[in-house]
């Protein structure tokens, strides 16, 4: 008897990570894992996304939660197509989740397919869902020390999206302190600050996310954007 | 063979949790675990409750994180006795890490003896320690849709604790919306408000402990307070 261990598990999921990004990229759509704590701005960094873009740009989403249906409702709002996973308790999405939900969506039609994780610093960090690209959000409520708290996720991601820029000169938030320890732990990921409640910063996002997408050609699968 | 699945090391973790029980509750310390996200504010409120107890309740500390010990320095420099628990990348404690760490401890001098746990709103509800009393911290930024999203892990607690409250005014947070999922989730979980940074609603936590404490030889495991 051959017993599937961790690594077996993790092996698996790239395997199945990889057909999806193979699958996308045909597609012509750049698919981005949006990483970040609960309540970190997820789903409101997406929001302000398609107010910049105000139907320029064709935005799909995929939401994972435990459990509802909140965040997918928000996104449905705004006239996007949007499939809600729920995790029924596992704390990060997997590339066979994201397999599935893909097939509710039309590929073809979208410039880019936002997949918002669990939020969870530790857990998504391991498995691949067949993005171009991760970026993580950390918020300016949770502290400036979350860089060397969680450093795995920090290492894997091609942007840091400070959120919540607004509260900085309220709580005490050193980010130079969180740009230095960047500088260590993912010396290629681009930082950007924004508001995106009060739409402030949003365009540098969506400008350089539209800059990853138009070299994407050049990305292939283990070399995201933003990866050595 | 055997193969040893998910519910045979959830049992594994039960018994070691309930052998960790024992002998803190034999030595007469009342054990919290402290959960939840990363930058919720679970050290701040360790810090505010020995500034309000200021030497007349005996306090130890146990930190969980991935990497790292800045939490641990931080309740060092308050002259409490802590342990650091890294877990090289592990998502929640587990009893197995608390026998150890509880090792370091001169637990017959503690009154409590506080378990921050990883910043994680989904692993840490299905480990026990062997605590008596398990309190959740939600912070005010974290949005108010959070026990609607992560469910589990607040259906487990028996106190919910709203940290930094002072940022209530600027930030769309529903207190009754929170309180009425509470009620839901968790009928028997007592609900507090906090602004521990600057010692705002930490007397009314601590006099619950310190009440919780009294009573706790009436709890056996597996019937810890507010557990039904």
């Amino acid at each position: 008897m051959r017993i599937v261990a961790g690594k077996d598990i993790l092996r698996a999921n790239d395997q199945l990570a990889e057909l999806n990004f193979r699958r996308f990229s045909d597609a012509g759509v750049f698919v981005v894992n949006l990483l970040g704590s609960p309540g970190s701005g997820k789903t409101t960094l997406l929001e302000a996304l398609c107010r910049y873009w105000s139907g320029r740009v064709r935005m799909g989403v995929i939401e994972g939660d435990l459990a509802g249906s909140i965040d997918a409702e928000r996104i449905q709002k705004l006239g996007i197509p949007v499939v809600q996973i729920n995790t029924m308790g596992a704390c990060h999405l997997d590339a066979a989740m994201i397999a599935t939900a893909a097939n509710e969506l039309e590929l073809e039609h979208l410039d880019f397919l936002f997949i918002e994780n669990v939020g969870n610093l530790v857990c998504p960090a391991n498995f691949r869902l067949g993005e171009h690209l991760r970026v993580l959000l950390l918020s300016v409520p949770e502290g400036d020390d979350k860089p060397v708290k969680y450093p795995v996720i920090f290492q894997e991601v091609g942007a840091v999206v400070i959120s919540k820029k607004d509260l900085m000169p309220l709580l005490p938030f050193d980010l130079g302190r969180v740009k230095g320890e960047l500088r260590q732990l993912a010396p290629e990921a681009r930082v950007f600050e924004v508001a995106a409640i009060r739409d402030e910063g949003v365009g540098e996002v969506a400008v350089f996310l539209e800059e990853a997408r138009r070299n994407f050609g050049k990305v292939s699968f283990g070399g995201e954007v933003g990866r050595e």
